[in-house]
């Protein structure tokens, strides 16, 4: 990676931590300078209109990444009920081996929750990104024999259940919900 | 009210208000006594230390109420199904008709995901909420037949889709998952 694109990835990566421990609203363009390391006319080239277009692209990549992992994670399965289960043992594993350190993604569920009535494009990109990965799940339902509509639905429940479940993990510092869900998938995507 | 209640109230109605609007970090104690219209001095005499005891007293006051709320909703079904499809057509309500005028709820989720990892008491309350409103759903099951093990389970299942739906009809301006969920309940709730 060149001089620039590493720069402008500190500046990402140090905003999505920032995300993640306090939020959209308290985090400010200088402390992502400052912890980022970055010199100040960087953020400001790279995001000139400041620290909505900076959590946008933030999202963006998380958006484009969280896909990738999901389509993964259920490609080996030809069985919903297995490749649902898998999702949420996926998501139980990332909460077990934690590492702040390492991980990159922006907060989406939080972000949602905080911009969604003030601001339209951070609305949207969260919109888009549960829409991508309600798309990808919908696919493998479709892909296992459940017909379109009930596919529709279903994966919206999915995307739910993970955003529910990781307020309740956070709440009570545990990976116990997904667990909980993972045991669910059966009776809820049944094909009758 | 006497002039004392009402001073406090209009405290924890602003704060709880601003908690919806912007989240815990962007709210500032300054903010909440000028928007309250009260004087300086009854914040602190109400909460003398600070912010964090306020947002903990807010929390308290809506897990109160929503339990009261949760426990009427299901009080006159006897069908299990029916009692959970009526919660989630409830919350349908509350979306469609949801005034920012007369709310006075502190938004739960988002004060967890915001402050879980840098607060134990906010954290705290918050599982405490969650775990009120879990025993209010697991008595309701139990009491219409699901075996104690599964109730358990499932109404942690119930807070999950709960929360989730809240994040998604937040991102999509609608209250569309909440009757999507409804349409699941059945298949969740079987008594296999």
């Amino acid at each position: 990676m060149n001089e620039k694109g590493s720069t402008k990835r500190k500046i990402l990566k140090t905003a999505a931590r920032l995300f993640r421990q306090q939020g959209y609203h308290a985090t400010g363009l200088n402390q992502i300078i400052q912890e980022s390391g970055t010199p100040k006319g960087s953020l400001y080239h790279y995001f000139p209109n400041g620290k909505e277009e900076l959590a946008v692209e933030s999202i963006r990549i998380t958006k484009a990444n969280a896909s990738l992992a999901l389509m993964e994670t259920l490609a080996p399965y030809h069985h919903v009920e297995e490749a649902f289960q898998a999702l949420f043992a996926g998501f139980q594993e990332f909460v077990n081996n934690y590492d702040e350190e390492k991980e990159e993604g922006a907060p989406i569920g939080l972000l949602a929750l905080e911009t969604s009535s003030m601001s339209e494009p951070l609305r949207r990109i969260c919109k888009e990104s549960y829409e991508e990965w309600q798309k990808i799940f919908e696919a493998k339902m479709i892909e296992c024999g459940i017909d379109q509509t009930r596919a529709k639905e279903l994966s919206l429940v999915m995307i739910v259940l993970v955003e529910g479940a990781v307020t309740l993990s956070v709440v009570n510092k545990t990976s116990q919900p997904f667990i909980i869900i993972a045991k669910q998938i059966p009776s809820l995507l049944n094909k009758s």
